[in-house]
């Protein structure tokens, strides 16, 4: 059974002010959930139409239909979970960072997460205006990545200005990332916003300005989606360390 | 001014059979409606706040209040155009296709469109199952690049059979892509369903089965994003193919 209040807290958090004040954020999806009780979130309430498919406390048996009620999805999952957010853990800048400076779009966070995570991205650092991860959208399309991954908003100016890190970004006009020779398993690599790019004050910071080639004789596409970019980024730099390593 | 019957045929382009019914579709946004008049599409009707801006035929001026009715858009743009959908051209087999089997996720064909691009491929074919390219979300999310590459429905197993091509596909256990030596201008790439991957039956008929490696010490996450494997996928293949040239 849902009581009231749980039904409104839940409808909260879809909120960003509403999850930091208290402290959760919602997961769906037997998947997802699973890989978040097994890592170090803290599991707050588990509500699910079959029970016996988790072996965990705080666990309430639902209707189809009282899912329904409480569930973000269109088409809802059998099982929601309401996690704690925890607290913030330091940045480990032994490991390559990606830096997301004003990220807009939450499914392409949970993208990016999902892709950082293939390729051993273990801090990503978000400028302080950049969609919170614990939204809804992001969580899901994250798909478990978000309980693994270590995302820290901050000050991404300040952070570049004091940290002796190699600072790479993605511009239009900057050097093939096929032919840089740089190959680091440690720095950060930056992107801009969707629409934007990255701004000029964070641009006057980054050391090495980097560019995917287009392979067509033309003037289009203007550029490459977001999580596309950082995808083919992320490769380039994993395919040269592993070269250097062999 | 708007007819009844404009708002009416606008709103039904929303849904695959009316669009084919009708032979057209929607386009909306400043940008990609002028790659479209600047294309082989046929425009045939255009209605904006600020006729102004275009200098064509079939322009109607509207209110913003006019524009919102008939947007697809939660944020409606000024402009929307109704274009016609074109007889289908023949595939170019001398340039490297991308075959794509039951594509669901209309963002992500678009995206995929908007890479393919990027890249070079003139030529997507997609199983007779997969999300309509002219569905609004599709055109919105493959900004202009729809109106420069040709997309074909076709039954992919029985092209795959009869054309004599390199036949790539992407797996979870294939052989790395960048270790992979084939470069080839040529070929077809297929990737799979996003939740299923490529199908038994299509997989019979790929001669080299590619993987993109995780870069981490982990089992997860299980896989990488449809788009983003195809950006990465297509980078390699460039970046080796223009390597060979060099």
């Amino acid at each position: 059974m849902l009581s009231k209040n749980e039904i409104k807290l839940i409808k909260s958090l879809k909120y960003k002010k509403q999850r930091y004040l208290n402290k959760m954020f919602v997961v769906e999806g037997k998947k997802s959930i699973y890989e978040f009780i097994n890592s170090k979130f803290v599991l707050h309430k588990l509500f699910s139409i079959d029970i016996s498919e988790f072996s965990v406390n705080n666990v309430v048996r639902l209707s189809k239909s009282e899912l329904e009620k409480i569930s973000f999805l269109s088409n809802p999952n059998d099982h929601l979970a309401i996690f704690k957010i925890p607290n913030e853990k330091p940045v480990n800048k032994n490991n390559l960072l990606v830096g997301l400076e004003s990220i807009n779009d939450p499914g392409n966070l949970g993208t990016i997460i999902r892709t950082c995570e293939w390729f051993g991205v273990e801090d990503i650092v978000c400028s302080l205006d950049s969609v919170d991860c614990y939204n809804p959208k992001v969580v899901q399309s994250a798909m478990g990545s978000l309980s693994r991954v270590n995302i820290t908003y901050l000050d991404l100016e300040n952070f570049l200005n004091s940290e002796s890190l190699n600072r790479f970004g993605t511009f239009i006009n900057g050097e093939s990332v096929y032919e840089n020779k740089i190959s680091t398993d440690n720095g950060i690599v930056v992107f801009g916003n969707e629409a934007n790019g990255i701004s000029s004050n964070l641009r006057s910071l980054i050391d090495v300005e980097l560019t995917i080639p287009r392979f067509n004789n033309k003037s289009y596409p203007e550029s490459l989606n977001l999580s596309n970019s950082l995808g083919i980024i992320l490769s380039e730099f994993s395919r040269k360390s592993n070269e250097k390593k062999n």
